[in-house]
């Protein structure tokens, strides 16, 4: 089902690499162009058939009808306005940033009739980064969450969900606000969990590791240069849920001081259903 | 390779009975009897080939030359006094539990060389449980950490290191001591920040879930009769460690308020390196 005619994307990594990847694959466009800021990156993806072309220079995508943004956020929002003015008419321009208040305010500056925007964050991905762990299946079974500006063209709206869902993702719009809100609950803090638990281990100990350990801090892992940017540019959502997580440390703390039993057994019962529910 | 002759397993749960189906799977002993405080987790056992036969009277084991306890901490404390009472000349005791300083010091109380008491730890598991879950494999590529109790009996240490290594384990020396605060640190900590994550959590967000927020909190579905009884008795080592862990959120978030980029930074990267430094 062919979607666009050419796609541009910029940032060709693991979210770029594997949109690209996936929309060869379900045929969803004609072709795909790459833009990086080294020539190796494009070389690469180029040699790993991501993309059909490609170039340093964001001039390459000025033909295409879709641009997708996937570099880190702030490095999005410096190109946002260059972007926009070298998109030709008609093309629709998303990205695929984690955090969406920012990337919103700037977008809806620029954007117009002829030339929409809309934010995506598909919310999947790994602690695994760079084109070479791209797959085209990447998004499968997963959520993108869909983020119109200002101005909703419910035509471009439609074919952007199209594209996820070809990709095998379902999409659930939403406003920025709530979006940057529920992120940094279900993926910021615990980001925050596990960088600051890992910082409390001794480093002689590691090889103690079992599988809850693993698993409790794998995102640990994700690249710092890109949670920088996240945590930064959604401090204001994440700075009151940081005090949330310290008081329920803090209570969980005081039970065990007064051992307090019956509310301990209370309280981890409470977080084994939250648990539990999660499928 | 035949180890022992009858192995008695009180507790014939996720542990206990993963232990006895590994026995009977590299043929360590020739017969497994099982002790239940209920018929049905008996009957459930006898069902599933994982004990021989089985009771709910403590007194089917007195012939056993090894009996493992593999109840949780505070029932394995409580019948410990009966169990060395009952078990016969030359029999070795050994348990499965989480902690270890409360256990040995019991087990010192009774420990003589004719009824010695090896403290086994198996860092394996699961945050599921019941025989249903038993694996013979449960094990395998697994630590178990040992501890003696006062009287050592060199041979004796040594058939209870073949019969983890013949379950696929490696096995570590520690004492009591040294047990518990390493475990405070790689295991009873990450169950804490799970936990405590969870309560924080609003359950209308939990659809949102991705990979992160599974995989961070998958130990928060640990059984918490288990959990409230680890913690407590083990608050000595936990309690400065939750300490810690405060300290570290509570830094990341003076980052954040600060708007501090470059120590933010630096933390996430040193998060990072120590993570990638678990195998």
């Amino acid at each position: 089902m062919r979607l666009f005619n050419k796609v541009g994307i910029v940032g060709v990594g693991l979210i770029g690499g594997s949109l690209a990847l996936g929309i060869k694959k379900y045929k969803l466009a004609r072709k795909i162009l790459g833009v990086s800021r080294h020539k190796e990156s494009i070389a690469r993806a180029k040699h790993l058939g991501v993309v059909d072309a490609g170039s340093i220079n964001l001039n390459i995508i000025k033909d295409a009808d879709l641009i997708v943004l996937a570099t880190p956020v702030m490095q999005l929002i410096e190109i946002l306005p260059k972007i926009f003015k070298l998109a030709k008419k008609g093309a629709v321009i998303i990205d695929v940033a984690s955090t969406k208040n920012n990337v919103i305010q700037v977008a809806n500056k620029f954007t117009d009739k002829d030339k929409i925007f809309v934010g995506c964050h598909p919310l999947a991905g790994s602690e695994k980064r760079g084109v070479v762990n791209a797959s085209p299946d990447l998004f499968k079974n997963s959520l993108c969450i869909i983020v119109a500006t200002k101005i909703k063209n419910a035509s471009v709206l439609e074919r952007i969900k199209k594209l996820w869902h070809a990709l095998g993702a379902l999409t659930l719009e939403l406003s920025a606000r709530e979006h940057d809100k529920i992120l940094a609950y279900i993926s910021h803090l615990p980001h925050i969990a596990a960088y600051s638990l890992m910082r409390v281990i001794p480093i002689q100990y590691l090889k103690f590791s079992a599988q809850g350990l693993k698993d409790t801090t794998r995102i640990a892992s994700s690249e710092p240069r890109l949670w920088e940017e996240i945590f930064l540019t959604n401090r204001q959502e994440i700075i009151p849920l940081i005090k949330k997580y310290e008081y329920s440390l803090r209570y969980f703390k005081s039970l065990l001081v007064k051992k307090d039993a019956r509310r301990l057994r209370t309280f981890l019962k409470a977080s084994k259903y939250r648990r539990d529910k999660i499928l």
